[in-house]
């Protein structure tokens, strides 16, 4: 499991009085990409030096208690699955006293940068995401 | 159904060079916006004299076509369902082509705005949005 | 003079209420992206087809009025000077009666799109956003 | 002087692969943030608890170096100046060599929470910012 911490800032929240549901997936990418970052794959790289890119296909996230601006929040970042050609991120978001206050899931598939369609995700990428 | 236009700006899109999947969930919740300020409950309306406030408990979306900075997108607005304290609501994005290019759904409930505690759908509300 | 309108969104505000001052620089540029697009010069064909891109250099703005959501906003857009190598852009931000609620400034260079270096403004451009 | 140090995340940046230059008062709205939680001043305890707001009336930045996804910033803040009902505050951004790659000030003024009109900052927040 893999650990990202951050605070709610308020440009995240909106006129309602709290995280604006659409930034807790900002928060969940931000947690990703510490996480990508972690296990020598950053997104600077990827998008860089390598031939795939891992465009997201799908998301989804549960909003259990409101958050505001100043709540530190620890999101708990683990991969749920991988297959030949994507692989399925799960988040936890924790508050400060250990609550999960919510959750979101994003699956990601590999495509070629220049054709975009669907490859095999690198032996290398799969190993990496898997022995953190 | 009700329809929203809008075209994708640079700051939705990322380095990778497409819209950046978070900002999927901010058109569908512009679209919202519009929606129920055609049914006559603008946010801004519920915000200020309102009791009670429709935050989202759920939120997912698929991704089918990558979109680029200066695409036209349209997305179709429809409730899903309606209970006693919540509603679903499904966005379909299509392109100038009339291709579906995404999706997305959202879950909501009502809340008490004082005791943010769930209450019962407002009888004028409900009406309000099925009688589109 | 070219005109931009738009509508305050929920996520545009934050938890103080009102519109957050760095999403008035992102509606600027919303207006902006249109004005590109009016006078043939698209952001997706400069990013796809021209050798230069048009960073901004320097941004400022003014708020005069808070903005809410659900506020409709007009953008008045003019060249303020146009250089060998760079340009300025005036936005004034309106009311629905018609009163100036904000302003904002963006200055621009020419650079390559490879080196990075500054470069003259190519002719063809200049011609078109002199000529709206 | 108040250090913030942050990551340049791949939703700041855009298409055309740089951080958008909205972005940059994020993060220097951001930093302030911090300064003013560090200072005993949170946002959420001035929106929830104190009878005064401090928008920002004025904003402007300078880009000198473009940044990219993965860039590791820090934000040097500094108070500019403090008058009776208004403070200017500085931003330096530093990249990891040391270099500054743009700066941002903000001017904020003293409102009072319900009539929206100036008063005087409170002594205490001025004496709070001041000896920091």
């Amino acid at each position: 499991m893999f650990t990202y911490q951050t605070t709610v800032k308020i440009h995240d929240t909106d006129a309602a009085g709290f995280l604006f549901f659409g930034d807790q997936f900002k928060i969940a990418h931000d947690a990703y990409e510490a996480f990508l970052d972690a296990v020598g794959f950053s997104i600077q790289y990827i998008i860089q030096e390598e031939k795939f890119l891992l465009p997201i296909v799908h998301a989804e996230a549960d909003y259990f208690v409101p958050l505001s601006v100043g709540d530190r929040i620890t999101v708990q970042l683990q991969i749920e699955s991988v297959s030949k050609t994507s692989f399925q991120i799960l988040y936890d978001f924790l508050n400060d006293y250990g609550k999960i206050v919510g959750n979101a899931k994003t699956v990601h598939v590999a495509v070629d940068k220049n054709s975009k369609k669907k490859v095999s995700l690198p032996d290398k990428f799969v190993e990496a995401i898997q022995n953190f």
